[in-house]
Protein backbone atom coordinates (compact mmCIF):
# COMPACT_ATOMS: atom_id res chain seq x y z
CA UNK A 1 0.00 0.00 0.00
CA UNK A 2 1.77 3.16 -0.86
CA UNK A 3 1.33 5.52 1.81
CA UNK A 4 3.75 7.90 3.17
CA UNK A 5 4.20 9.92 6.34
CA UNK A 6 2.36 8.23 8.65
CA UNK A 7 4.95 9.46 11.21
CA UNK A 8 3.17 12.84 10.93
CA UNK A 9 -0.07 11.30 11.20
CA UNK A 10 0.32 9.52 14.42
CA UNK A 11 -2.47 8.46 16.63
CA UNK A 12 -2.16 11.82 18.31
CA UNK A 13 -3.23 13.26 15.06
CA UNK A 14 -6.73 11.57 15.63
CA UNK A 15 -7.96 14.87 17.73
CA UNK A 16 -6.23 16.94 14.99
CA UNK A 17 -8.60 16.06 12.12
CA UNK A 18 -11.50 16.08 14.69
CA UNK A 19 -10.30 19.38 15.47
CA UNK A 20 -10.52 20.36 11.35
CA UNK A 21 -13.87 18.50 11.14
CA UNK A 22 -15.70 20.16 13.96
CA UNK A 23 -14.55 23.63 12.92
CA UNK A 24 -13.98 22.90 8.58
CA UNK A 25 -17.61 21.22 8.39
CA UNK A 26 -19.70 21.40 11.63
CA UNK A 27 -22.31 19.36 9.64
CA UNK A 28 -20.68 15.77 9.71
CA UNK A 29 -20.99 13.58 12.83
CA UNK A 30 -18.41 11.34 11.47
CA UNK A 31 -15.58 11.74 13.70
CA UNK A 32 -12.05 9.84 12.99
CA UNK A 33 -11.91 7.02 15.21
CA UNK A 34 -8.42 5.41 14.42
CA UNK A 35 -5.46 6.39 12.00
CA UNK A 36 -2.60 3.87 11.03
CA UNK A 37 -0.39 2.99 8.12
CA UNK A 38 -2.67 3.11 4.82
CA UNK A 39 -5.81 3.17 6.64
CA UNK A 40 -8.03 5.48 8.63
CA UNK A 41 -11.52 4.40 10.90
CA UNK A 42 -14.10 6.56 10.97
CA UNK A 43 -17.21 6.45 14.47
CA UNK A 44 -20.72 7.95 14.14
CA UNK A 45 -23.16 7.34 16.82
CA UNK A 46 -26.34 7.01 14.65
CA UNK A 47 -29.50 9.59 15.38
CA UNK A 48 -32.54 9.19 14.85
CA UNK A 49 -32.54 10.76 11.67
CA UNK A 50 -30.17 8.18 10.54
CA UNK A 51 -32.83 5.23 10.82
CA UNK A 52 -34.67 3.29 8.65
CA UNK A 53 -38.03 1.74 9.46
CA UNK A 54 -37.01 -1.23 11.56
CA UNK A 55 -34.06 0.67 13.08
CA UNK A 56 -31.89 0.01 10.30
CA UNK A 57 -29.17 2.94 9.73
CA UNK A 58 -29.80 3.94 6.58
CA UNK A 59 -28.00 3.93 3.13
CA UNK A 60 -27.00 7.42 2.50
CA UNK A 61 -25.60 7.33 6.57
CA UNK A 62 -23.42 4.31 5.33
CA UNK A 63 -22.48 6.51 2.63
CA UNK A 64 -21.78 9.53 4.90
CA UNK A 65 -19.36 7.41 6.80
CA UNK A 66 -17.73 5.31 3.76
CA UNK A 67 -16.99 9.29 2.53
CA UNK A 68 -15.76 10.46 5.62
CA UNK A 69 -13.18 7.19 7.01
CA UNK A 70 -11.80 7.82 2.80
CA UNK A 71 -11.09 11.36 3.17
CA UNK A 72 -9.33 10.86 6.59
CA UNK A 73 -7.23 7.96 4.60
CA UNK A 74 -6.67 10.48 2.23
CA UNK A 75 -4.92 12.52 4.84
CA UNK A 76 -2.79 9.30 5.93
CA UNK A 77 -2.10 8.89 2.53
CA UNK A 78 -0.92 12.57 1.34
CA UNK A 79 0.64 12.80 5.04
CA UNK A 80 -0.55 15.71 6.19
CA UNK A 81 -4.65 16.96 6.25
CA UNK A 82 -5.91 18.37 3.06
CA UNK A 83 -9.26 19.59 3.66
CA UNK A 84 -10.33 20.93 0.20
CA UNK A 85 -9.76 17.25 -0.56
CA UNK A 86 -13.17 16.55 -2.89
CA UNK A 87 -14.74 13.27 -3.14
CA UNK A 88 -14.52 12.59 -6.96
CA UNK A 89 -16.41 9.10 -7.32
CA UNK A 90 -17.53 6.98 -5.14
CA UNK A 91 -19.32 3.18 -5.41
CA UNK A 92 -20.97 1.31 -2.33
CA UNK A 93 -22.39 -1.98 -1.92
CA UNK A 94 -25.12 -2.66 1.09
CA UNK A 95 -24.46 -6.53 1.90
CA UNK A 96 -26.96 -6.71 5.13
CA UNK A 97 -28.60 -4.78 7.51
CA UNK A 98 -26.48 -2.36 9.39
CA UNK A 99 -28.27 -2.69 12.95
CA UNK A 100 -26.56 -1.02 15.99
CA UNK A 101 -25.71 2.04 17.56
CA UNK A 102 -22.09 2.68 16.73
CA UNK A 103 -21.65 3.06 12.98
CA UNK A 104 -17.79 2.16 11.85
CA UNK A 105 -16.01 2.80 8.15
CA UNK A 106 -12.14 1.61 7.46
CA UNK A 107 -10.65 3.03 4.41
CA UNK A 108 -7.52 0.96 3.27
CA UNK A 109 -5.35 3.77 0.79
CA UNK A 110 -5.00 1.68 -2.89
CA UNK A 111 -2.71 4.47 -3.85
CA UNK A 112 -1.57 7.62 -3.82
CA UNK A 113 -1.28 10.04 -6.80
CA UNK A 114 -0.07 12.98 -7.31
CA UNK A 115 -3.68 13.72 -8.52
CA UNK A 116 -5.56 11.44 -6.76
CA UNK A 117 -6.14 8.93 -3.26
CA UNK A 118 -7.96 5.52 -4.32
CA UNK A 119 -8.94 3.67 -1.26
CA UNK A 120 -11.16 0.44 -0.32
CA UNK A 121 -14.01 0.78 3.07
CA UNK A 122 -15.36 -1.75 4.88
CA UNK A 123 -18.38 -0.35 7.05
CA UNK A 124 -19.74 -2.31 10.01
CA UNK A 125 -21.44 -1.88 13.40
CA UNK A 126 -20.60 -2.06 16.85
CA UNK A 127 -18.28 -4.91 17.29
CA UNK A 128 -19.32 -6.56 14.29
CA UNK A 129 -16.70 -5.55 11.99
CA UNK A 130 -16.69 -9.30 10.41
CA UNK A 131 -19.76 -8.58 9.75
CA UNK A 132 -19.97 -5.78 6.62
CA UNK A 133 -23.02 -3.67 6.47
CA UNK A 134 -21.55 -2.28 3.19
CA UNK A 135 -18.30 -2.01 0.78
CA UNK A 136 -16.81 0.48 -1.10
CA UNK A 137 -14.26 1.88 -3.12
CA UNK A 138 -13.73 5.40 -4.36
CA UNK A 139 -11.28 8.24 -5.04
CA UNK A 140 -10.48 11.56 -3.36
CA UNK A 141 -9.07 14.52 -5.67
CA UNK A 142 -5.96 16.17 -4.80
CA UNK A 143 -6.20 19.78 -5.25
CA UNK A 144 -3.58 20.77 -8.23
CA UNK A 145 -1.06 24.03 -8.18
CA UNK A 146 -3.01 26.39 -10.06
CA UNK B 1 -36.89 2.10 -21.52
CA UNK B 2 -38.96 -1.04 -19.62
CA UNK B 3 -41.58 0.22 -17.90
CA UNK B 4 -45.22 -0.73 -16.85
CA UNK B 5 -47.99 0.61 -14.79
CA UNK B 6 -47.54 4.40 -14.83
CA UNK B 7 -51.44 4.27 -15.48
CA UNK B 8 -50.99 3.82 -11.58
CA UNK B 9 -48.27 5.98 -10.70
CA UNK B 10 -50.04 9.33 -12.05
CA UNK B 11 -48.92 12.56 -11.41
CA UNK B 12 -51.80 12.25 -8.21
CA UNK B 13 -49.74 9.72 -6.62
CA UNK B 14 -46.37 12.18 -5.75
CA UNK B 15 -48.79 12.68 -2.85
CA UNK B 16 -49.21 8.84 -2.05
CA UNK B 17 -45.24 8.29 -1.95
CA UNK B 18 -44.88 11.75 0.11
CA UNK B 19 -47.42 10.28 2.71
CA UNK B 20 -45.33 6.80 2.26
CA UNK B 21 -42.25 8.53 2.77
CA UNK B 22 -43.31 10.56 6.09
CA UNK B 23 -44.64 7.42 7.84
CA UNK B 24 -42.14 4.79 6.71
CA UNK B 25 -38.83 6.80 7.15
CA UNK B 26 -39.37 10.00 8.81
CA UNK B 27 -35.39 10.79 8.74
CA UNK B 28 -35.58 11.13 5.14
CA UNK B 29 -36.10 14.99 3.89
CA UNK B 30 -35.79 13.39 0.34
CA UNK B 31 -39.32 14.08 -0.97
CA UNK B 32 -41.21 12.99 -4.79
CA UNK B 33 -41.58 15.94 -6.86
CA UNK B 34 -42.64 14.51 -10.20
CA UNK B 35 -43.23 11.31 -11.66
CA UNK B 36 -43.62 10.18 -15.53
CA UNK B 37 -43.01 7.64 -17.51
CA UNK B 38 -39.40 5.67 -16.69
CA UNK B 39 -38.66 8.42 -14.27
CA UNK B 40 -39.30 9.97 -10.87
CA UNK B 41 -37.51 13.23 -9.65
CA UNK B 42 -37.32 13.84 -5.78
CA UNK B 43 -36.31 17.35 -4.25
CA UNK B 44 -34.77 18.79 -1.00
CA UNK B 45 -34.56 21.32 0.54
CA UNK B 46 -31.10 21.99 2.16
CA UNK B 47 -30.33 22.84 5.48
CA UNK B 48 -27.33 23.88 7.63
CA UNK B 49 -26.40 20.19 8.49
CA UNK B 50 -26.13 19.70 4.47
CA UNK B 51 -24.07 21.99 3.46
CA UNK B 52 -19.91 22.44 3.70
CA UNK B 53 -17.44 24.93 3.89
CA UNK B 54 -17.88 27.49 1.30
CA UNK B 55 -21.82 27.00 1.22
CA UNK B 56 -22.01 23.70 -1.17
CA UNK B 57 -24.27 20.54 -0.15
CA UNK B 58 -21.84 17.72 0.94
CA UNK B 59 -21.72 14.56 -0.99
CA UNK B 60 -23.27 12.31 1.37
CA UNK B 61 -26.40 14.57 1.01
CA UNK B 62 -26.26 14.44 -3.14
CA UNK B 63 -26.20 10.65 -2.92
CA UNK B 64 -29.48 10.76 -0.03
CA UNK B 65 -31.34 12.80 -3.16
CA UNK B 66 -29.66 9.85 -5.64
CA UNK B 67 -30.98 7.12 -3.83
CA UNK B 68 -34.46 8.70 -2.81
CA UNK B 69 -34.90 9.57 -6.60
CA UNK B 70 -34.01 5.93 -7.92
CA UNK B 71 -36.21 4.24 -4.77
CA UNK B 72 -39.51 6.23 -6.14
CA UNK B 73 -38.36 5.90 -9.79
CA UNK B 74 -38.81 1.73 -8.81
CA UNK B 75 -42.15 2.41 -8.02
CA UNK B 76 -42.74 3.96 -11.41
CA UNK B 77 -40.84 1.07 -13.26
CA UNK B 78 -43.09 -1.51 -10.91
CA UNK B 79 -46.21 0.35 -10.88
CA UNK B 80 -46.30 0.30 -7.39
CA UNK B 81 -44.67 1.31 -4.38
CA UNK B 82 -42.54 -1.07 -2.89
CA UNK B 83 -41.07 0.22 0.61
CA UNK B 84 -39.02 -2.08 1.13
CA UNK B 85 -37.03 -2.32 -2.03
CA UNK B 86 -33.50 -1.47 -0.77
CA UNK B 87 -30.36 -0.12 -2.59
CA UNK B 88 -28.15 -3.02 -3.46
CA UNK B 89 -25.65 -0.68 -4.93
CA UNK B 90 -25.07 3.01 -6.06
CA UNK B 91 -22.55 4.54 -7.51
CA UNK B 92 -21.88 8.31 -7.88
CA UNK B 93 -19.63 10.74 -9.54
CA UNK B 94 -18.90 14.33 -8.50
CA UNK B 95 -19.02 17.19 -11.06
CA UNK B 96 -19.11 20.47 -9.92
CA UNK B 97 -19.65 22.31 -6.56
CA UNK B 98 -23.60 22.00 -5.48
CA UNK B 99 -24.37 25.65 -4.51
CA UNK B 100 -28.30 26.41 -4.28
CA UNK B 101 -31.12 25.84 -1.95
CA UNK B 102 -32.74 22.82 -3.32
CA UNK B 103 -31.50 19.58 -4.83
CA UNK B 104 -33.12 17.84 -7.30
CA UNK B 105 -32.54 14.46 -8.42
CA UNK B 106 -33.86 12.60 -11.49
CA UNK B 107 -33.67 8.74 -11.88
CA UNK B 108 -34.60 7.40 -14.98
CA UNK B 109 -35.08 3.45 -15.21
CA UNK B 110 -32.64 1.69 -17.11
CA UNK B 111 -34.61 -1.92 -16.55
CA UNK B 112 -36.91 -3.48 -14.45
CA UNK B 113 -36.85 -7.34 -13.69
CA UNK B 114 -38.21 -9.86 -11.24
CA UNK B 115 -35.29 -9.20 -8.80
CA UNK B 116 -34.32 -5.43 -9.40
CA UNK B 117 -34.56 -2.10 -10.78
CA UNK B 118 -31.41 -0.37 -12.56
CA UNK B 119 -31.36 3.41 -13.40
CA UNK B 120 -29.24 6.29 -14.10
CA UNK B 121 -29.75 9.82 -12.16
CA UNK B 122 -28.97 13.67 -12.42
CA UNK B 123 -28.68 15.64 -9.72
CA UNK B 124 -28.86 19.67 -9.91
CA UNK B 125 -29.40 22.84 -8.00
CA UNK B 126 -32.09 24.77 -8.09
CA UNK B 127 -32.47 25.69 -12.00
CA UNK B 128 -29.49 24.67 -13.16
CA UNK B 129 -30.88 21.61 -14.69
CA UNK B 130 -28.50 21.47 -17.24
CA UNK B 131 -25.55 22.02 -15.18
CA UNK B 132 -25.64 19.05 -12.84
CA UNK B 133 -23.70 18.63 -9.94
CA UNK B 134 -23.24 14.46 -9.69
CA UNK B 135 -24.11 11.80 -11.54
CA UNK B 136 -25.12 8.31 -10.66
CA UNK B 137 -25.85 4.80 -11.67
CA UNK B 138 -27.33 2.01 -9.40
CA UNK B 139 -29.64 -0.98 -8.26
CA UNK B 140 -32.84 -1.57 -6.00
CA UNK B 141 -33.45 -5.09 -5.26
CA UNK B 142 -37.10 -6.32 -5.03
CA UNK B 143 -37.88 -8.50 -2.10
CA UNK B 144 -38.62 -11.96 -3.44
CA UNK B 145 -41.57 -14.33 -2.78
CA UNK B 146 -40.05 -16.50 0.47
CA UNK C 1 -23.80 19.55 -21.70
CA UNK C 2 -20.57 21.02 -21.81
CA UNK C 3 -18.61 20.26 -24.83
CA UNK C 4 -16.55 22.64 -27.09
CA UNK C 5 -15.25 22.32 -29.96
CA UNK C 6 -17.35 19.70 -31.95
CA UNK C 7 -16.90 21.78 -35.09
CA UNK C 8 -13.23 20.35 -34.93
CA UNK C 9 -14.91 16.79 -34.58
CA UNK C 10 -17.18 16.47 -37.42
CA UNK C 11 -18.96 13.43 -39.02
CA UNK C 12 -15.61 13.82 -41.04
CA UNK C 13 -13.53 13.11 -37.73
CA UNK C 14 -14.82 9.68 -37.58
CA UNK C 15 -12.42 8.39 -39.81
CA UNK C 16 -9.04 10.40 -38.20
CA UNK C 17 -10.64 8.85 -35.11
CA UNK C 18 -10.61 5.25 -36.81
CA UNK C 19 -6.69 5.71 -38.37
CA UNK C 20 -5.65 6.68 -34.81
CA UNK C 21 -7.04 3.60 -33.26
CA UNK C 22 -6.00 1.32 -36.07
CA UNK C 23 -2.46 2.91 -35.68
CA UNK C 24 -2.16 3.64 -31.75
CA UNK C 25 -3.92 0.72 -30.39
CA UNK C 26 -4.46 -2.37 -33.23
CA UNK C 27 -5.47 -4.25 -30.82
CA UNK C 28 -8.69 -3.00 -30.30
CA UNK C 29 -11.80 -3.82 -32.52
CA UNK C 30 -13.53 -0.93 -31.03
CA UNK C 31 -14.29 1.37 -34.31
CA UNK C 32 -15.54 5.18 -34.29
CA UNK C 33 -19.35 4.59 -35.52
CA UNK C 34 -20.53 7.83 -34.98
CA UNK C 35 -19.97 11.48 -33.48
CA UNK C 36 -22.54 13.99 -32.52
CA UNK C 37 -22.69 17.30 -29.90
CA UNK C 38 -21.64 15.63 -26.68
CA UNK C 39 -21.61 11.99 -27.53
CA UNK C 40 -20.12 9.37 -29.28
CA UNK C 41 -20.64 6.11 -30.71
CA UNK C 42 -18.71 2.67 -30.68
CA UNK C 43 -19.08 -0.12 -33.09
CA UNK C 44 -18.03 -4.05 -32.10
CA UNK C 45 -18.09 -7.08 -34.71
CA UNK C 46 -18.61 -9.78 -32.06
CA UNK C 47 -16.00 -12.60 -32.83
CA UNK C 48 -15.90 -16.10 -31.50
CA UNK C 49 -13.96 -15.07 -28.37
CA UNK C 50 -16.31 -12.49 -27.53
CA UNK C 51 -18.71 -15.15 -27.23
CA UNK C 52 -20.42 -16.73 -23.96
CA UNK C 53 -22.02 -20.25 -23.88
CA UNK C 54 -25.63 -19.36 -25.65
CA UNK C 55 -24.22 -16.96 -27.59
CA UNK C 56 -24.07 -13.75 -25.44
CA UNK C 57 -21.64 -11.06 -25.92
CA UNK C 58 -19.00 -11.26 -22.66
CA UNK C 59 -19.76 -8.85 -20.03
CA UNK C 60 -15.61 -7.85 -20.72
CA UNK C 61 -16.20 -7.02 -24.33
CA UNK C 62 -19.29 -4.92 -23.52
CA UNK C 63 -16.86 -3.21 -21.06
CA UNK C 64 -14.37 -2.53 -23.88
CA UNK C 65 -17.16 -1.41 -25.80
CA UNK C 66 -18.04 1.19 -23.18
CA UNK C 67 -14.43 2.11 -22.35
CA UNK C 68 -13.70 2.77 -26.54
CA UNK C 69 -17.28 4.82 -26.52
CA UNK C 70 -16.27 6.98 -23.60
CA UNK C 71 -12.62 7.85 -24.90
CA UNK C 72 -14.19 8.85 -28.49
CA UNK C 73 -16.74 11.02 -26.40
CA UNK C 74 -13.58 12.50 -24.14
CA UNK C 75 -12.15 13.85 -27.63
CA UNK C 76 -15.28 15.19 -28.53
CA UNK C 77 -15.78 16.43 -25.25
CA UNK C 78 -12.20 17.79 -25.48
CA UNK C 79 -12.58 18.78 -29.25
CA UNK C 80 -9.58 16.95 -29.96
CA UNK C 81 -8.11 13.38 -30.31
CA UNK C 82 -5.98 12.79 -26.66
CA UNK C 83 -4.89 9.45 -27.20
CA UNK C 84 -2.89 9.44 -23.63
CA UNK C 85 -6.37 10.31 -22.24
CA UNK C 86 -7.27 7.06 -19.83
CA UNK C 87 -9.37 5.59 -18.10
CA UNK C 88 -9.48 6.25 -14.31
CA UNK C 89 -12.63 4.48 -13.37
CA UNK C 90 -15.49 2.70 -14.44
CA UNK C 91 -18.64 1.20 -13.06
CA UNK C 92 -20.70 -1.24 -15.52
CA UNK C 93 -23.86 -2.45 -14.90
CA UNK C 94 -25.27 -5.83 -17.02
CA UNK C 95 -29.47 -5.65 -17.88
CA UNK C 96 -29.71 -8.73 -20.32
CA UNK C 97 -28.64 -10.60 -22.27
CA UNK C 98 -26.37 -9.54 -25.32
CA UNK C 99 -27.32 -11.22 -28.41
CA UNK C 100 -26.68 -10.28 -31.97
CA UNK C 101 -23.43 -9.55 -34.58
CA UNK C 102 -22.64 -5.70 -33.91
CA UNK C 103 -22.40 -4.40 -30.33
CA UNK C 104 -22.84 -0.70 -29.95
CA UNK C 105 -21.89 1.76 -27.77
CA UNK C 106 -22.94 5.19 -26.71
CA UNK C 107 -21.66 7.65 -24.56
CA UNK C 108 -22.91 10.90 -23.54
CA UNK C 109 -20.08 13.22 -22.15
CA UNK C 110 -21.85 14.44 -18.10
CA UNK C 111 -18.75 17.24 -17.69
CA UNK C 112 -15.42 18.36 -19.01
CA UNK C 113 -12.92 19.66 -16.20
CA UNK C 114 -9.34 20.78 -16.56
CA UNK C 115 -8.23 17.23 -15.52
CA UNK C 116 -11.17 14.71 -16.95
CA UNK C 117 -14.06 14.10 -18.21
CA UNK C 118 -16.70 11.90 -16.90
CA UNK C 119 -20.01 9.99 -19.53
CA UNK C 120 -22.75 8.16 -19.15
CA UNK C 121 -23.02 5.03 -21.55
CA UNK C 122 -25.43 3.09 -23.12
CA UNK C 123 -24.88 -0.45 -24.88
CA UNK C 124 -27.00 -2.53 -27.29
CA UNK C 125 -26.70 -4.87 -29.85
CA UNK C 126 -27.86 -4.68 -33.56
CA UNK C 127 -31.01 -2.41 -34.20
CA UNK C 128 -32.03 -2.88 -30.32
CA UNK C 129 -31.24 0.73 -28.97
CA UNK C 130 -34.45 0.85 -27.07
CA UNK C 131 -33.27 -2.79 -25.10
CA UNK C 132 -29.68 -1.83 -23.71
CA UNK C 133 -27.50 -5.14 -22.74
CA UNK C 134 -25.89 -2.60 -20.32
CA UNK C 135 -25.59 0.49 -18.52
CA UNK C 136 -22.40 2.63 -17.21
CA UNK C 137 -20.95 5.06 -16.02
CA UNK C 138 -16.71 6.41 -15.77
CA UNK C 139 -14.39 9.10 -15.71
CA UNK C 140 -11.31 9.51 -17.95
CA UNK C 141 -8.22 11.16 -16.90
CA UNK C 142 -6.47 13.84 -19.03
CA UNK C 143 -2.72 14.09 -19.09
CA UNK C 144 -1.67 17.25 -16.83
CA UNK C 145 0.89 19.63 -18.05
CA UNK C 146 4.11 18.59 -16.20
CA UNK D 1 -15.76 -13.42 5.40
CA UNK D 2 -19.10 -15.62 4.62
CA UNK D 3 -18.48 -18.07 3.17
CA UNK D 4 -19.00 -21.88 2.96
CA UNK D 5 -18.20 -25.33 1.74
CA UNK D 6 -14.57 -24.58 1.03
CA UNK D 7 -14.54 -28.01 1.45
CA UNK D 8 -15.56 -28.73 -1.87
CA UNK D 9 -13.35 -26.34 -3.35
CA UNK D 10 -9.75 -27.30 -2.14
CA UNK D 11 -6.62 -26.65 -4.32
CA UNK D 12 -7.80 -29.99 -6.20
CA UNK D 13 -11.07 -27.96 -7.64
CA UNK D 14 -8.63 -25.30 -9.41
CA UNK D 15 -8.46 -27.85 -12.51
CA UNK D 16 -12.24 -28.57 -11.92
CA UNK D 17 -12.84 -25.03 -12.45
CA UNK D 18 -10.38 -24.38 -15.42
CA UNK D 19 -11.52 -27.96 -17.23
CA UNK D 20 -15.38 -26.18 -16.72
CA UNK D 21 -13.90 -22.60 -18.10
CA UNK D 22 -12.39 -24.46 -21.42
CA UNK D 23 -15.69 -26.20 -22.11
CA UNK D 24 -18.21 -23.64 -21.33
CA UNK D 25 -16.20 -20.63 -22.43
CA UNK D 26 -13.48 -21.06 -24.80
CA UNK D 27 -13.36 -17.49 -25.56
CA UNK D 28 -12.15 -17.14 -21.72
CA UNK D 29 -8.26 -17.08 -21.54
CA UNK D 30 -8.24 -16.23 -17.56
CA UNK D 31 -7.66 -19.39 -15.72
CA UNK D 32 -7.79 -20.71 -12.09
CA UNK D 33 -4.56 -20.16 -10.43
CA UNK D 34 -5.24 -20.42 -6.58
CA UNK D 35 -8.91 -21.01 -4.47
CA UNK D 36 -8.50 -20.59 -0.54
CA UNK D 37 -11.24 -19.42 2.14
CA UNK D 38 -12.99 -16.86 0.98
CA UNK D 39 -11.32 -16.10 -2.61
CA UNK D 40 -9.47 -16.90 -5.51
CA UNK D 41 -6.93 -15.33 -7.73
CA UNK D 42 -6.68 -15.77 -11.46
CA UNK D 43 -4.42 -15.76 -14.05
CA UNK D 44 -4.07 -14.38 -17.65
CA UNK D 45 -0.83 -14.29 -20.20
CA UNK D 46 -0.93 -11.34 -21.63
CA UNK D 47 -1.26 -11.60 -25.54
CA UNK D 48 -0.29 -8.76 -28.47
CA UNK D 49 -3.55 -7.93 -28.68
CA UNK D 50 -4.29 -7.34 -24.45
CA UNK D 51 -1.93 -4.51 -25.21
CA UNK D 52 -2.20 -0.83 -25.53
CA UNK D 53 0.63 1.22 -27.05
CA UNK D 54 3.96 1.30 -24.65
CA UNK D 55 3.01 -2.27 -23.64
CA UNK D 56 0.54 -1.40 -21.42
CA UNK D 57 -2.20 -4.40 -20.70
CA UNK D 58 -5.34 -2.88 -21.56
CA UNK D 59 -8.23 -1.72 -19.41
CA UNK D 60 -10.92 -4.40 -20.60
CA UNK D 61 -8.04 -6.65 -20.22
CA UNK D 62 -8.01 -6.33 -16.67
CA UNK D 63 -12.03 -5.64 -16.42
CA UNK D 64 -11.87 -9.20 -17.88
CA UNK D 65 -9.30 -10.93 -15.42
CA UNK D 66 -11.46 -8.77 -12.02
CA UNK D 67 -14.36 -10.73 -13.58
CA UNK D 68 -13.43 -13.83 -14.07
CA UNK D 69 -11.59 -13.85 -10.39
CA UNK D 70 -14.77 -12.58 -9.31
CA UNK D 71 -16.84 -15.58 -10.85
CA UNK D 72 -13.99 -17.97 -9.52
CA UNK D 73 -14.83 -16.76 -5.66
CA UNK D 74 -18.11 -16.76 -6.45
CA UNK D 75 -18.13 -20.58 -6.62
CA UNK D 76 -16.13 -20.45 -3.55
CA UNK D 77 -18.58 -18.51 -1.73
CA UNK D 78 -21.33 -21.41 -3.04
CA UNK D 79 -19.36 -23.83 -2.18
CA UNK D 80 -20.15 -25.05 -5.75
CA UNK D 81 -19.60 -24.08 -9.49
CA UNK D 82 -22.39 -22.26 -10.74
CA UNK D 83 -21.43 -21.15 -14.27
CA UNK D 84 -24.64 -19.84 -14.88
CA UNK D 85 -23.59 -17.16 -11.91
CA UNK D 86 -23.73 -13.98 -13.98
CA UNK D 87 -22.09 -10.22 -13.34
CA UNK D 88 -24.39 -7.89 -12.66
CA UNK D 89 -22.39 -4.89 -11.59
CA UNK D 90 -18.57 -4.49 -11.51
CA UNK D 91 -16.90 -1.21 -10.88
CA UNK D 92 -13.06 -1.02 -11.52
CA UNK D 93 -10.49 1.92 -10.74
CA UNK D 94 -7.30 2.14 -12.89
CA UNK D 95 -3.88 2.74 -10.72
CA UNK D 96 -0.99 2.61 -12.29
CA UNK D 97 0.15 1.11 -15.79
CA UNK D 98 -0.28 -2.53 -16.07
CA UNK D 99 3.60 -3.32 -17.46
CA UNK D 100 3.84 -7.43 -17.24
CA UNK D 101 3.70 -10.64 -19.09
CA UNK D 102 0.79 -11.85 -16.45
CA UNK D 103 -1.69 -10.43 -14.84
CA UNK D 104 -3.08 -12.24 -11.73
CA UNK D 105 -6.63 -10.70 -10.07
CA UNK D 106 -7.63 -12.11 -6.63
CA UNK D 107 -11.17 -11.52 -5.69
CA UNK D 108 -12.02 -12.05 -1.85
CA UNK D 109 -15.91 -12.90 -0.88
CA UNK D 110 -17.36 -9.84 1.15
CA UNK D 111 -20.82 -11.41 1.50
CA UNK D 112 -22.89 -14.38 -0.24
CA UNK D 113 -26.25 -14.29 0.27
CA UNK D 114 -29.24 -16.58 -1.47
CA UNK D 115 -29.52 -14.04 -4.36
CA UNK D 116 -25.87 -12.74 -5.14
CA UNK D 117 -22.40 -12.83 -4.12
CA UNK D 118 -20.21 -9.54 -3.47
CA UNK D 119 -16.21 -9.25 -4.06
CA UNK D 120 -13.31 -7.14 -3.80
CA UNK D 121 -10.96 -7.74 -6.38
CA UNK D 122 -7.14 -6.53 -6.75
CA UNK D 123 -5.17 -6.83 -9.74
CA UNK D 124 -1.52 -7.20 -10.64
CA UNK D 125 0.98 -7.94 -12.61
CA UNK D 126 3.30 -10.93 -12.57
CA UNK D 127 5.15 -10.54 -9.12
CA UNK D 128 4.44 -7.14 -8.42
CA UNK D 129 1.21 -8.10 -5.64
CA UNK D 130 2.18 -4.94 -3.66
CA UNK D 131 1.75 -3.10 -6.69
CA UNK D 132 -2.02 -3.45 -7.48
CA UNK D 133 -2.77 -1.97 -10.78
CA UNK D 134 -6.68 -1.90 -10.59
CA UNK D 135 -9.07 -2.48 -7.59
CA UNK D 136 -12.36 -3.65 -8.44
CA UNK D 137 -15.48 -4.02 -6.47
CA UNK D 138 -18.51 -6.37 -7.64
CA UNK D 139 -21.74 -8.30 -7.52
CA UNK D 140 -22.45 -11.36 -9.26
CA UNK D 141 -25.99 -13.10 -9.29
CA UNK D 142 -27.16 -16.29 -8.49
CA UNK D 143 -29.75 -18.07 -10.74
CA UNK D 144 -32.53 -18.23 -8.57
CA UNK D 145 -35.25 -20.93 -8.73
CA UNK D 146 -37.86 -20.75 -10.74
Amino acid sequence: MATTGDADLSPASVEAINDMVRSAFPGSRNYCHELGTGYAISRLEAAEGDLRPGGFISGPTQFGAADAALWFATFVGLGRMEPMALTSELSIRFLRPAIGSVLFARADVDIVTRRSVVGTVKIWCDDDVDRPTATAQGTYAIPLPK
